[in-house]
């Protein structure tokens, strides 16, 4: 917040210098209701719906680099993710405009300013809060993590709670990818970004659209895809069972073209564990070592770090936007300069 | 688009130099579920669901000007209302950062990236396109007004349509004005722009908050209020009946200690008319004139200008986006002048 930020900052950030900054919307369709519109007692009949594209943001600083990064968020989230943490630091979004790549934020297909979608949805309010204070892994509810990566304000777990916005219509990774695809149409060669849900939508963006060059995963949540007769068995946990899912052999084989790494955060064990917010993490990082092993074995070029081996500590599920989120960005820098994307 | 843009722009903008920027969520409400929360079997039971906030995403220029503006979109719209036009080129939020203000865009509670709502809704996909094409002033679908400050490119009007976004709870000016007050408690005084149906909460926001200390409202729609026992008689129109609605005087002669201005566009009579798009803002306009005599005569200083009188023609319901939306800005602009606001 400027205004109470302004008086007490003692150590401002530089301005950012902005190019070029605006917003889009990108792929979507077209449904049509037949019948013949009637201006002055209108119906749906012969009226159409433009719904399912994504909504964009996008920020190119001065002489950004040569390959733009998407970011794309995760479930119950929007754009909002990648923006000023829960604390109100910057988030990825400033982060890596400061590192001199141009950003687009997307709001997917069916969330967010995205909202307009050709399939119906009721919305009830449901309240999930200590369920994600636990399946984020702040803590276990009403506990935080000793070594938790999350301010104990309670503004910052307000925030935190309030970057929640539901799905305005059903959740559908092809919709999604579809737009994805279209936005890497239009951006040119460039780095996608997933969170969380994010993760299966991202591969299959990859899949659709050659333009993606390089992918960073964080803490991919579901959509593990494996070359037909090759998905693993089914992992049961304490937050249910968690599958891969089978996509042709020649469409995985794309995801062996380019550099991918995925990072996942701390306090959850490798070995089961009866509390659920945890046990879901097992799985999925057990989930994402196979898949991994799997693009390798085909020839292709990914990564997985699980953080707390290399030293670092207390990630939640919001890698993105931890107190040591400059330490994540960091990170995501050296692979982008190993992989030769900066 | 930067990658489309940057090869074909001759006369490429300065850069926008942003001291900071980010987002947050503010005002709304928890509402909690009684009962024990069980971590490793949750339900409903002792949870609780923060909803009912805003959405803001702010830019702060260096020297920015003492008062930032805060811009709250109409129905079916989020802040992106205020972002790119639909043609591609710069709304109100760079325009006004390039002048000096700092912009608080504001997606609404229960829309956009607000979406989070304390009562739960059910979204029906509902084809609104040529509807709006009519309502909004583009034309009589199928042909533009030919006056029209609108683009005939065929990708502006996709853009348009795509802009539009549902509700994700039912709309309620109440809430929508706490929040926008939380917004202005943190903001400190400022200036308010609202599209459309923002109107109306936008009133409601200034009675609730001294910090709004001048509204500038483009084509308010609904939501016109009188003092108890001065509400005009109903309007009826093609398009539905408008009724005033009455506050208190007391809350009423709040609006009396700031600036306001107000702005209608073009393509509508001042008599009746049997075309339901146009007949809607002919009672727009006439309750809009009543308002401001009602503000006048109790020692307010509100100010309506219907742009054609002024010799600016064919502005659609969505000023500041259209073709001329830097001479709307002018305007604008003076009027911030002339009330000592910049």
């Amino acid at each position: 917040m400027p205004a109470s930020a302004s008086a007490s900052d003692v150590t401002k950030p530089e301005p950012l210098v902005i190019q070029e900054q605006g917003s889009f919307a990108v792929g979507g369709t077209v449904s049509t209701t037949p019948g013949t519109y009637d201006n002055n007692a209108p119906t749906a009949e012969g009226q159409t719906l433009h719904g399912d594209h994504a909504y964009v943001f996008y920020q190119a600083p001065q002489n950004p680099k040569p390959l733009p990064i998407v970011m794309l968020h995760g479930a119950y989230q929007s754009g909002r993710s990648w923006e000023t943490t829960p604390d109100g630091r910057e988030g990825f979004q400033n982060i890596f405009l400061r590192r001199g790549y141009s950003t687009y934020i997307v709001d997917q297909p069916r969330r967010g300013r995205a909202g307009n979608s050709t399939v119906g949805t009721t919305i009830e309010p449901t309240p999930y809060d200590q369920l994600f204070f636990d399946q984020f892994r702040i803590g276990k509810w009403p506990n935080y993590f000793s070594n938790v990566q999350f301010s104990r304000d309670p503004t910052a777990l307000d925030q935190f709670f309030r970057s929640v916005t539901p799905n305005t219509g059903p959740f559908d990774a092809n919709v999604i990818s579809d737009a994805m695809s279209a936005l890497f149409d239009k951006t040119g060669p460039g780095i996608l970004f997933t969170h969380s849900q994010a993760g299966g939508p991202g591969w299959l963006t990859a899949i659709r659209n050659p333009n993606v060059k390089g992918i960073v995963a964080l803490e991919p949540g579901s959509g593990f895809i494996f070359p037909e007769g090759e998905v693993p068995a089914d992992m049961p946990s304490a937050a249910g069972t968690l599958k891969g899912e089978a996509v042709p052999a020649a469409d995985f084989e794309k995801l062996t073209r380019l550099p991918i790494v995925i990072y996942y955060g701390d306090n959850f064990p490798t070995e089961p564990t009866a509390e659920r917010g945890q046990d879901n993490w097992r799985v999925r990082l057990a989930m994402a070592k196979l898949w991994v092993a799997a693009v390798n074995k085909h020839g292709g070029d990914a990564t997985l770090v699980h953080l707390p081996d290399i030293g670092i500590k207390g990630g939640t599920h919001f890698l993105m936007s931890d107190l040591n989120n400059v330490e994540i960005a960091d990170q995501v820098s050296k692979f982008l300069a190993d992989k030769k994307l900066d």
